[in-house]
C-alpha cells in the first residue's frame, strides 16, 4: 500500500525524523540515461527553505542512487534512491507526543495502527513526498524521450485566482506563480496570514503536452481517475478536476461538447480525455490544497488518554502547502503518464506483432 | 484493468450492445446472506425508462447470479452475475458507425484499439455500469452487517444548487434531489435543455456514515485517494471534491481545521478522513457530472476517414446523467468501503493476534 | 484471488453444479481473430466421458462468449465467456454432505469458510478448470500470431514412463500418450486400478517453442516462477519441474550447464530458462498429478460434527486426473507466456520510441 | 516485477556490485518487536566465506533499518533494510564483460535489456537473496507472535540423500545437514567436486509447523501455488515439490490420501496443504537446486559480439549453492505464510463483525 503504478512503478519509504526517506522505481526501461543532477534540482524545486514564502525549516534533500544504474544508463532492474534526514529536529515534537493535531493525521494514524510516530507527522509528513518528487523526475526523463512534457504552476492563493497561465513565468517566481498579474497580491495573502500565525490555501495546475492518442486504461485504470487517484493522494489535497470540470456541470451539452475536426479537436473543455484515454489534446488538471493545518494559533483538541486540552502549535511550517505541492503534482503526474504509457504498449496484435518483428 | 479493488475486489465486463454485461466480485466475505430481490432493487434504481428526466430508453436489468451464493448464502467464492442486453436496437446506431460523436469516447477507443464496436459506445457506454451497481449492492449489505450506510443524491442541475441536504428526500424525488425547495427548478432546467434537444450537467453528493476510525491505507492507497479514482472512472464526471475541499482553498488553517474534543470532532470540513484515513465522522463527497455529450443538435465531428461533417445525433439519451450516475456514484463508494474494511484488518499485531486465537 | 496474471489476466467463477462456471479474460489486444470453434474443441480436448480412461460423467461445455468481440474480432474489452452446467446431479452428493471426503478441499473450504458447497467439490472441483482451457484458447490463439506454440502429453502413469516425446501421438491418443511403446501398458494400469476401485497418478509434459530471448520478469515474476505457481495452482498437481530440474541435483556443473554458441545452446538441460527470463530454447516442464482422491475404496475420515466413519465413495470420476489435467497444464502455459510477452514490451527505452513512432 | 506478495510485501533492490542491496517491507502489522539482532542473526546464516563448503568471498552483510520502526516497535509503516556493498571486487569481473557465462542469466539480461551489469551478475547474483533474508526475519517474528515456525535444513547433496529428518542438527552443522549419518558423504562430495573445478547439485527441505487451518486462497493465490512461485524464484532452483508429490505419482489413490479423524489427520502425504488450503499438518516442501553454474573448467561459450569462445571461469563461488540457498527458502516459504495469515482475516462475515467488535 506504499506503491504506486503498475508497469512504471515506486515504492516509498521513510518517516520525517527517521534516518532516511527514499524510494524504489521499478519498470523504468532499460536504456535511459540517468541524470543524477536533474533528479537533484527536481527535488531543490520542492526544497523547503528558500524564501519567506516557504516553512523557514532547511533539509538539502541530497539524493542518492544506490541501485539500477549502471555507466550512466537505467539497466532496466530497479533504481533505489535514498534521501537521509538530516535536519531532525525531534525534541521540536516533544511537547506534541500525546496530542492530536488538528487537521493533521495524528488522531487517524494512532487509532488505525495503535501506535505513533510523533515526531512531525512521522509518515503521514510531506516529507515524503521528496520521495516522489524523485520518481517523478526519472519518469519525466523518461517522457522527454518520447516528448512529452509535464509542467505545474500555481493558479490561485487565497481566493487570489489567475486569469491567465504563464507556465514559464512559474520558473522564476517564488511562489511558482502562473500569472505575474496576480503574483504580488498572491504574495501579500500568504504573509498576512503567516504573520497572523495562520495560513492559506490555494490550488496547482498541472499541464501535460504532446501525449500520444491512446493513452490511459478502460474501465478500472483510466488515466482521468488515475491521475485524480495520484493528485488526491497528495498531502492536504482536497479536490481534483480535469479541464473544465467544474464549469462544465454549470453549460450545456452544446457548450462543454468540443467539437471535432480531422485536424484535431477545436477547443478543449475536456482537458484532453475522453472515456478515460487521451485524446492528444494538452491535458489540464486543477488540484485544489487546503491552507496548511499546522498553524500557531490556539486550538481545541485532546490527548490519548482523552484530555481536552486548548494548544497551540510550534515550530516552522509553510504558511500555503500548495506551492511546493504544485511540484509533488507534477511529479506524480509524470509518473502516471509514464506507467500509462508503458501499460499501452501491446493494446492491439498489430503492435504486439511488429514490436517483436513478426 | 477492468478490475476494481483488492481484497473485495470486482471485474466487469461487457459492451452496451453486446450479449450481456455483468461482473464478478472477489472477496466477498463467506456466509452473507445475499438477498437477491435487494440487488435487483438497487439496479432499479439506476434503470432508463422511468420518467420525463431520464432516457426513454427502457431496460429491463434484471439481475441473474451464477455462482458463488449456496442455499441464500456467500461461500467466499466469486459471486458473478449477468445482465442480459434485451433492447437492442442496434440498427440506432448504423448512422454513426463511422463518425466520432463529440465528447464521447469514440475518438479515442478508435485510436487505442484500431477497431470500435460502434453500437451505442460499447464498452464505453454508461450501460456498463449497471454492473457496477449490482456489485454496490452486494459490498452495501456487507457494509449493513457492520452497520455502515453509504447514501447518495443530486444538489445541484444546470448551476440551480441546493441549500440543504435531505437524503430522504431522494427516495421520492423522480431527479433523486436533495433539497425539495429547489426540485421543480431543477426539473424545468432539464426539460429546458430536454426541448432544446440539449443537455445539463450537475453535481451528485455521497454520504457514508458510521464507518469505524481506521479506513484506508496510506501512502497509496488513502480512502480519498481511491475514492477519487471511483468516482472520477464514472462516465461524465470530471472533478471530485471530499468534504469543502473548494471552500477550503479560500479558507484559512484556523477555520479549516476541525477542532477536536475527546467526544469527536467539533466540525466536518475534512469530509471525514484525515491524512487518507476515516476519522469516524461521515465521509463527504462531492462528485461533478458533465452534462451529457449526447445531444441532437448539430455538431462538428470528423469521420474514420478523417472527413469533416456536421452532424445531429439521433436516438435516446438521459439529458442529465448525473441523476442516473448519483446510484453508481453510492455503489462505487460502497465497494471503496467495503475493500478498505477488510484491508484494514490485521494493520495491528494484536489485532492479527486477536483474530487466530492466539 | 481468483484472477490469474497481470497484462494478459483472466478470471473464473463458478462452482461445480451451480448454473455455469465461465471467465473473464482481460487484456487481449484488439484485433485479434476469435475463433470460437476453436475455443470449443479445446474445450473437448478436456471433457469428460470420452472413453473407458476418464469419468463416465458426461458435460458437454458449450461455451458461449458474452462480450469483448465484435464482427468475429477481438476489441480489446474484456472477453466473458460462460459455460452452463447442464449435468448436475446435485443428488449425487447429498451422502457427502457432511462428510470431509480424504484428499479434497472439503476439510479446508469447511474450515476457512465455515460453510460448503458440497455439491461435487463446489468451487475446489477440478470442473472450473475448464473456464481455463477457454481462456488459454485465448491465449493460444494470441500465441500462434507471433509464432509461439504450446503442447501437452502425458510422460508417465503409475510410474510407467514413456523413453521419448511424440507431441503429434497425443492428438491420436486415448489417453494422450506421448509414447506409443508404453501406451498399452500405461492404459493398463488404469484400467487395473479403475477395476479396483482405485486410481493411479501421472505426470504430464509441457512444451513451449519459438518464444522470443527476453520473457519473463525478474525478480519476483519470472518465467519459471510463474510457470511453477501456474502449474502448482492445478487441481492434484503436487510437483513442478523446469528443464531437467531433478535429474540435474544429482549432476556437476559442467554437465548440467548448456553450451553456448552462437548459433544458440548446444545442450537443454535448462528447460529454456535462464535466470527467469526465456533463453530462446523450447520451455520443458514436467508437471506431477497426485493420484484421484476420489476412490471407491472405503476410507477413514470425519464430518462437519466431528464424527469418525468409514466411508466409500460413489460417482463417477477419472482414474487418472494427469490426462484431462495435462489440457489444464498447456492452457495454464499459454496463459503465462500470453501475459510474459505483453509485459516485456516496453523494457527498453529504445523499444518504447520505436513503438511511438519516436 | 521487482515485488513479492500482497498483504504482506517486500519489493527488493541492488545489485551484486552496486553500492547497496535492500529491501522494503509493507504491511507489517504496527506494534511488532523488531529484533535488530535476530535479523542480522538470519543473515548471517546465509553469509558467505564461513567455511570450506561455500564460496571464499566474504560479505558482511550489516543490515541497517532506514524507517518503518520506532522506540523498538514496527509502525505500520514501510520497514526499509539496507545492507551496503562492502567486498566490490569490480576488477575480478572485468574479464566476463563480454562473455556470456554458460548457465548464467547473462545472456537472457542482455537480449532483454539490451545492457548487462557484467559485475558478479548483477541484479541476477544470489547476493540479492540476502534481502530476501532480511525481508523473511521480520515475517517470521511475526509467525511467532502465532506461533507458526517455519525450518529449514539440507536432504540431499550430489545423490546422496538423507534417511530422516533432524532440524535441530542443521543448527550444528557447516552444511546445514537434515541427517548426521550421511553428513560426512555430503560433505566428501562437495569438496571433491570442488577440487575438481567442478560443483555439486542438492535438495532443501522446509518445514512450517503450527499453521492454522484455512491459509491459502483459492484459486489463484493457493498455498502450495504462491510456495512454488517463491521457490521456483530462488536462483539455481529447477523443481518444487509439495509433501511426496514425486512419489504420489506412483502410488494408487487409496495410499496416498490422507484418512482424517476427528483428532486430526492419520498421514501427511499432502504436505499440510488440500484445495490449496492448510489444513493444519506441517507443511512440508522440497526444493531443487541445480549445480552452481560458476565452475572453473572451460566451457563452450559466445561474447556479445557473437565470437565463440573457450572460456574458464575464474573468482570465488559457492560448489553447491543449495547450502546457503536453503536459508533463502525458509526466508520465502515465512514471507508467503505471513502474506497468507493477513489475506485469511475477513473471509467469514462473522469474522468481520468480531473484528470489529460489531
Amino acid at each position: 500500500m506504499n506503491r504506486f503504478g503498475i508497469r512504471f512503478s515506486f515504492t516509498t519509504f521513510g518517516e520525517s525524523h527517521g534516518k532516511a526517506i527514499g524510494c524504489v522505481v521499478d519498470g523504468v526501461p532499460a536504456g535511459l540515461t540517468i541524470d543524477e543532477a536533474y533528479i537533484q534540482r527536481e527535488l531543490d524545486r520542492r526544497k523547503p527553505g528558500q524564501n519567506a514564502y516557504a516553512t523557514a525549516r532547511k533539509e538539502e534533500d541530497t539524493v542518492e542512487i544506490l541501485s539500477g544504474v549502471f555507466e550512466g544508463k537505467s539497466t532496466g532492474t530497479p533504481i533505489a534512491m535514498v534521501i537521509y534526514n538530516t535536519n531532525q529536529k525531534s525534541k521540536d515534537y516533544s511537547n506534541i507526543k500525546d496530542i492530536f493535531r488538528p487537521g493533521h493525521a495524528d488522531y487517524t494514524y494512532w487509532h488505525k495502527y495503535g501506535i505513533r510516530d510523533y515526531r512531525g507527522g512521522g509518515r503521514s509528513s510531506a516529507r515524503e513526498t521528496a520521495a516522489r518528487v524523485a520518481a517523478g523526475a526519472i519518469a519525466k526523463l523518461m517522457l522527454r524521450e518520447v516528448g512529452i512534457t509535464v509542467k505545474s504552476g500555481i493558479s490561485e492563493i487565497a481566493g487570489i485566482a489567475a486569469s491567465s497561465f504563464d507556465f514559464d513565468h512559474v520558473l522564476t517566481s517564488e511562489i511558482y506563480a502562473l500569472d505575474p498579474s496576480v503574483e504580488q497580491a498572491q504574495k501579500d495573502a500568504i504573509l498576512l496570514a503567516k504573520n497572523d500565525h495562520d495560513s492559506v490555501g490555494g490550488v496547482a495546475q498541472v499541464r501535460i503536452e504532446n501525449l500520444p492518442v491512446g493513452l490511459g486504461e478502460p474501465l478500472y485504470y483510466k488515466l482521468d481517475a488515475v491521475l485524480a487517484d495520484a493528485m488526491m493522494g497528495i498531502n492536504a489535497v482536497k479536490a481534483v478536476e480535469i479541464g473544465d470540470g467544474l464549469l462544465g456541470t454549470r453549460l450545456h451539452g452544446s457548450e462543454n461538447n468540443d467539437p471535432i475536426r480531422h485536424s484535431g479537436f477545436e477547443s478543449n473543455h475536456s482537458g484532453g480525455i475522453l472515456g478515460g484515454i487521451s485524446n492528444g489534446d494538452a491535458v489540464r488538471l486543477s488540484v485544489y490544497f487546503k491552507p496548511t493545518p499546522s498553524i500557531f494559533r490556539e486550538q481545541h483538541t485532546t490527548t490519548t488518554e482523552g484530555e481536552d486540552v486548548d494548544f497551540a502549535l510550534k515550530g516552522r511550517h509553510d504558511p500555503c502547502v500548495a506551492i511546493r505541492g504544485s511540484v509533488v503534482c507534477e511529479a506524480m503526474a509524470a509518473l502516471v503518464v509514464a506507467d500509462m504509457l508503458l501499460l499501452n504498449m501491446g493494446r492491439t496484435i498489430e503492435g504486439v506483432a511488429r514490436y517483436y518483428h513478426v
